[in-house]
């Protein structure tokens, strides 16, 4: 993708052989994980660059050619190699506490940088060490579960990863037509929210009336990190179906809809791109466009179903008053394709939905993670869509039901800052109207 | 330079063109500086992005705005808010020496995320943000050493620094005649090992026979972080005049002569970049030229002329035995058009320089800067070189003295241990004669 | 594709709106060929390049819209225009027999640069000019057979076409899995000697032991002229399944099959592109590949299944001998299934082969115009393989067969002039034994 | 410059070698001319493509090896292979003329493609094979004049690069401090009009508020073909000065002055670039710059001096009626330090001026080859400006006046055709008063 990265990928292959040419690696003896662990401590104590690069190269290959078992058992003896400073760690925490200058300060600061994170950053000059680093944590992420001991790595991680991160460093690209295929193939691999079927479905989303945007980090080259799918569209599309089928070649668009974003990194979980990428993007297009005044997600309700089954089944009636008896319909098997119920549902389900985006909350924040997302971008939850998304997967996870935030510009700064601040969220009168 | 960096760059602006309108500055009251550090509260304690980064594009512009004075303030500004943290920090240690856990370890890190780092991390997203913010510790070192009590910001911005630079993320570039003449033009002004006068002169080092290479980080577009030049020769050269005059079009070339390195940012002092370089040069030629067995640099002896005065003049005559009244002569002005004096202190000099770079330490390590960079990098000193460098800046600074310093690939990893572990230097045969 | 193109691309369609101003298009009334006829007589008469570029758009334009009627009558319009050029032509070329010197030669030359060149010549600079022409050529090559009245445009087209598709014009570009998706498309468009199925089949053709190469046109954008599909294996390839399916993980690999060439272009038919690009891309893979030491086609026998029904029908039965029983086998409808008949037919369908591709020739060639395609470049007839192609297609088109015309770079120019100058044909050893 | 053009000419290159192996060039013997003109009877004669390359290339690097006077010898022997045509030209001409068909219309045709021509485009596959021939037409204009024999070769010349060079087929690309530093090298080389005398002058006529503009071919790599400099001001300039020196930062530009023109490859004489290049760069800025209002030259007027000299050497009084004895002072050396004599002579001098522009004809058109330029492409004669070029060679030359040639888009079309068809000149109020 990259000329130049990709000529320096090369110069760190060859380095990297170089080196290995004057690395040594007959003494190494015993299990993978145990020489990865030795390769890995004189990866840290070596300050020589040349063998430096060869060494992280060792390093990034042999991790990656421990199975499952072996990378849980070396996770484990870097947790204890963490352990092991704890104690010097604490010293000098003694230290700074008696006496808290600038030079005992900074000495805390030395203890804290960990030999993991010597390790990780020298890993990142092997080549393609960053994509390894990365994959490392997507690794340690499905094992941590089980594993809680391995929170330590995590959290080193994660820290690593928001510097690294930073939005000053993300490269912003329009996805199109004439990208690459390898970017293109990997574009429909990561969507998930609403799946691409083949290449045609593809290019349906890529016309003229539709845009793809991507965020990309220089060193993990043609990988993208996240990507939004946008609809241009005359009013506030309400279905993803209309969209996705692009049925109407409609005139006089005002309105950019967000129908789809995707995290593309399971190792990057947590580290906060989307926000950042979505007001690129409306951005752009407001640069591009200057007929698109609106700007709208078309989210689904992710858990909606699930949510109400067990409210219902738990009895908590009170929730749900006298259409208790109605919403139960809805939970029997392939309710919809009848008319009758349909619209005996689907108030009362509307309602049921506004009421639990807004009013079920953990920690003060809402339950549902997507509305978590929008509001604390500073969206307002605008409009909840009956049969907005009317595919199997939909009907079964939201009653079919999409909700539209809704993106003002020159509101977002004062919803984020009243929902950060005071957890209030910022909703339409229509909503309003559901609720009361 | 770079056709995605550069939209990026624009979408910055415009997101902060966009973040403006809703941007009320009109509470702002105060000097420039008080100013500027309420903006950076603001921008510390603000989490909506779209204000970020129009909050960091003012902070940003209002730092450029301030002359000397007022950048002093401003720093002072700062080293008050740490102190404001330190108490905190202290508690948080003391948590952590009494119950050392995980937990109590994140929190101590995140103690330790000071509001330093979140400006500097949030600064970062202003178009342009790393470039000012290397620019500031450019500031920032000229003022530390009248103002030592500025060293805390330094420490933080070294420490970010060594993250954002880390070698994984630079990217090397053939610098060549058919760059960019902006870029070409950097070259010019930033070398000063030995002057470039003219683009002629600069077309001289971009020929056939010479390579040039530089390093970049993809957040700072066309602006070079450190560049070495290199010419290709049959043999060691000896004289920089007949490299800078490209006199001889040799046949055979063997060798590749790194006749100067330049650090071009100076906000960048002391991020190791200059090793990590010449070994990515190394392989570069290793794998373009196969011929190239031999790789050494011509480097000058700073400040040996300097030396060597206060030396004689305090009267430390046992260093120089016999020779004392010899090396008197090249003490006066205007020694060298004299041919007999040449000849009577050729020797003497070149004895004392061997002694001063090899025996001459501080800290254990070789006073002399350059000596220390190429001992440090595993190179062997080599040879020095009677009138290397007959220029007037060279005679003045070390009797026209040059020195090779040799990078053997077989022995690069074993000189580095040996001097980083025990102190031991790396000398040729030739050296050791003149040392006996 | 090409930032410089699309940046001029876009001026040109400027240009043409910026004319289209100031063009007055009101007085032209009549039938939509007769204006375009009108507006045809303007562009050439006109010499102000503004509206030149506008009128050029305008001819371009309606010329789209017409219909296949109209279309013919435009070409038996403009075969018009020549006839009336004739008696000027016939007045020149008296005058320069006459006084035959270099400039009777200059008016004669001027007098055959005919209105039609110089339409074409003027159309050339409309946006997309280039694209149009060549598809004008297309649409009269299908006119052509019915209406040999238009031979006389056609003569000029290919005259024109000649120069401006000159080899030293035509840029060569590898197709990989990272070329545009809009390219790819095209490729499998174009693709019909191997019908490419679907995505999954493409990037099977663009793995590592393949390659791809197009020739394109710097005005012709991301359009390709011509591909050729290549495959690395291990000894010369007799089955196209086996390439196709891409069965094989060779190792050692030392030839490059060319087992499909592409002309994509209709408009271009006869201008001489393929054997260029054969040895263009011979030169390529020899360069990048030192290891791969044959090269060869792997061509289908085209048309001689019809050749074959036809000659036996017509009871040619010296052609075949004591073998004309056993063919007659392979002409009934699914022989080949059984595997005793296929026993049977084998060597007399091969040598019957054989002899078809040698010894039926037309005007002193071979009949088949692969075979003289090849011939032509230089190659030898290598080896005729049984069950080459066991696709349908390929057994109802030639009984399975496929053939290798060997590429040997020390043989390749005395091949040619000896097929060219005498009709000598070069065949191996192999093909000998056939045929005696 | 162009990573693909690169591509294939190294191809080009590759191919050359391969033929090259096999080229027997042993049987060659002879002056240095006679062996070029064997190779070139064997380039066309030969139809192989693989040798074709490899002989394009040695009859291309022997051309360029030949001395002055051997590329005349060369030349001339091309003429006689032409002269040795025309026989069979003048007898299929005949033919024509007996039978006037399409087929002896085709006939005709065939035989005027000489061997010239065959020769050039066989030539044109050769590594920069395009640019020798522009480069061998530089050589052969040089000597036409004394050889007016050669013009047979410059007519074909002509006719093939009027071809190459269609508008269609030219690249526009912006110059600026971004471009390669070769290519500005050449910008620097080309620049006649108004010499740029350092790098530092170039850059300030690339800065924010001057544009430059330059042709490229495909095939010609980074060589521009022509390029014009743009200065955006208030209003018309009426001074070079005032641009070079880019004294005003103005507010409100409203103007582009089209200050400098330059052709850049004397093989490329008589091919009309200029015009449309014109009209390309008022494209492009108009569509860039929408507060461009105005576009004017700011020309000299090439040759006024010498003309008025031989006129009032040569007596022609009633020229100048009674302003005679005033012009007479402006003959003098040195006249116009003396701001006595420079109020004397202005108004005479631009009165004349005026007069030499629009009446002093030949064949119909004005004798000032500049005026041509600009009349022809429909522009308006503006204004004369009194020290408009206060340059040593603008006072020689002359007299210090400039002279604006306006643009109006509204106007060029009509302009063109009154030039064109009646000889009529656009000439603005203000030079009617002067003439009158």
């Amino acid at each position: 993708m990259n000329k130049i990265g990709y000529f320096t990928r090369n110069i760190f292959e060859s380095i990297a052989d170089t080196g290995e040419k004057f690395l040594d690696l007959s003494g190494f003896r015993g299990t993978p994980v145990q020489e990865l662990m030795d390769l890995c401590n004189d990866l840290i104590s070596h300050k020589g660059i040349v063998s430096g690069i060869a060494l992280a190269r060792e390093v990034v290959t042999r991790y990656k050619a421990l199975n499952d078992n072996e990378r849980l058992a070396f996770f484990q003896e870097l947790t204890l190699v963490i352990e092991s400073e704890i104690s010097n760690i604490k010293m000098v925490a003694e230290d700074f506490v008696h006496h808290p200058d600038e030079e005992s300060l900074q000495e805390l600061y030395k203890s804290l940088r960990t030999k993991y994170r010597k390790l990780f950053n020298r890993m990142n000059m092997a080549p393609n060490g960053t994509e390894v680093i990365v994959d490392l944590r997507r690794d340690l992420l499905r094992l941590l579960p089980e594993h809680p001991e391995l929170k330590a790595i995590d959290n080193e991680l994660r820290r690593i990863f928001t510097t690294w991160f930073n939005p000053g460093f993300l490269v912003l690209k329009r996805i199109d037509w004439n990208s690459e295929a390898s970017v293109l193939e990997k574009i429909i691999r990561y969507e998930t929210v609403h799946n691409i079927g083949s290449w045609k479905d593809l290019k349906q989303r890529l016309v003229e009336n539709r845009r793809c945007f991507a965020y990309f980090h220089p060193s993990l080259g043609d990988e993208p990190l996240i990507f939004v799918e946008v609809a241009l569209t005359k009013g506030i599309a309400n279905s993803v179906q209309t969209i996705l089928h692009n049925e109407k070649e409609e005139k006089n668009r005002d309105t950019a809809i967000f129908y789809s974003i995707n995290n593309c990194q399971r190792g990057l979980k947590g580290i906060p791109l989307g926000n950042f990428l979505i007001k690129m993007v409306v951005t752009e297009i407001a640069k591009e466009l200057p007929s698109i005044k609106y700007f709208s997600s078309l989210s689904p309700v992710t858990g909606f179903s699930d949510w109400l089954k067990t409210a219902i089944n738990s009895g908590e009636d009170k929730l749900f008053g006298e259409d208790i008896n109605t919403l139960k319909l809805a939970l029997q098997p392939d309710w919809y394709p009848d008319p009758k119920i349909r619209k005996q549902v689907k108030n009362p389900l509307m309602k049921v939905c506004a009421n639990y985006l807004v009013n079920q909350k953990k920690n003060g924040k809402p339950v549902n993670s997507v509305a978590r997302f929008h509001f604390s971008n500073g969206a307002e939850l605008y409009r909840i869509n009956w049969m907005g998304n009317s595919s199997k997967h939909g009907m079964a996870d939201s009653f079919g039901l999409m909700v539209n935030y809704l993106y003002d510009l020159r509101h977002i700064e004062i919803n984020h800052e009243r929902y950060t601040g005071k957890g209030e969220l910022a909703i339409s009168r229509n909503i309003k109207k559901l609720l009361s």
